[in-house]
């Protein structure tokens, strides 16, 4: 059950977004323009840093909603998705991605636990500074994104169809789609 | 100094915002809406909590920042703003104000332990709705806020003259005078 009056039989962070389109507005722009926008790192790639940080988060529906987004658009499918999330380290990812997620690790943590030597890391595998930029503020969004999901304890929907069904539009059209 | 390489001589999130504007909009937007729209909640309690929650949070330049901005919102100042970070539930709020720093308190730790008791308590003391939501995502908001600015090292001014300046912009002119 929701805490407050969230409308019913609407999954998840939708049904906050319905409850109040003013805020809805800026929070979908930011999802679209940092995970679909331009960018040197694909799609897939920024959503599984999003399900990455949702997992560690333990946010359900964020966790698997953005875990079929990035399979979907990576071509390693769910089996990589479940390799990362369980081990990054040892996940048949770029050296660079696994720079970007262990930074994005850190800043669900704490922003202030990012060291230098994290940032070295992820520049000697070729990462951009827009790059770390934007691996920061995914990892800084989903924390936003997740406790918003789990605070107002919107309706996290069990069958995986239901989120089949959202990743199917999200990749389709994206996420200005969804207010 | 900054970890990636922010325009220099620009303090805290407004560094960030300026490396990277496609992203500054939205959370610009976001800001904007959440802290200074339409809301039965004043401006200077939304700051509040932001203060709150970023203090919590230990994010030296949303922190400083934002108690100004409250203190210079709110009839009892900077001395209420230091009182409510201090000890929330004996300085001099109303009970509603009160509840709803306790469950953005919650929120900052994790969605999930926000209980059905800390919503009747804020209900009890007549907040609405939309209140509680409200609460919620600025409490989510600034999670993301205080990682974004702490996981980029963003330059954090010591001198409390160039936090008076931005809360002087911020109450007249608002968030999207920002980027």
């Amino acid at each position: 059950m929701p805490h407050i009056a969230l409308p019913e039989g609407v999954p998840g962070i939708r049904s906050a977004f319905a409850f109040r389109p003013e805020t809805a507005g800026p929070m979908c722009d930011l999802a679209e323009v940092l995970l679909r926008g331009d960018n040197t790192l694909e799609r897939g790639e920024r959503e599984l840093i999003a399900a990455y940080v949702s997992d560690l988060n333990q946010c359900r529906f964020c966790q698997t909603s953005h875990s079929v987004f990035a399979a979907l658009q990576l071509e390693g499918g769910a089996e990589l998705v479940e390799a990362v999330k369980a081990d990054p380290e040892h996940a048949e990812i770029s050296e660079k991605l696994r720079a970007l997620l262990a930074i994005a690790a850190k800043v669900r943590d704490d922003g202030r636990s990012v060291g230098e030597e994290d940032i070295e890391r992820a520049r000697l595998a070729g990462a951009s500074d827009v790059e770390i930029h934007d691996a920061v503020l995914i990892a800084a969004a989903f924390c936003m994104f997740n406790r918003y999901v789990d605070g107002l304890a919107a309706w996290t929907p069990d069958e995986p169809a239901a989120y089949q069904a959202m990743g199917k539009r999200v990749v389709e059209r994206g996420y200005l789609a969804r207010v």
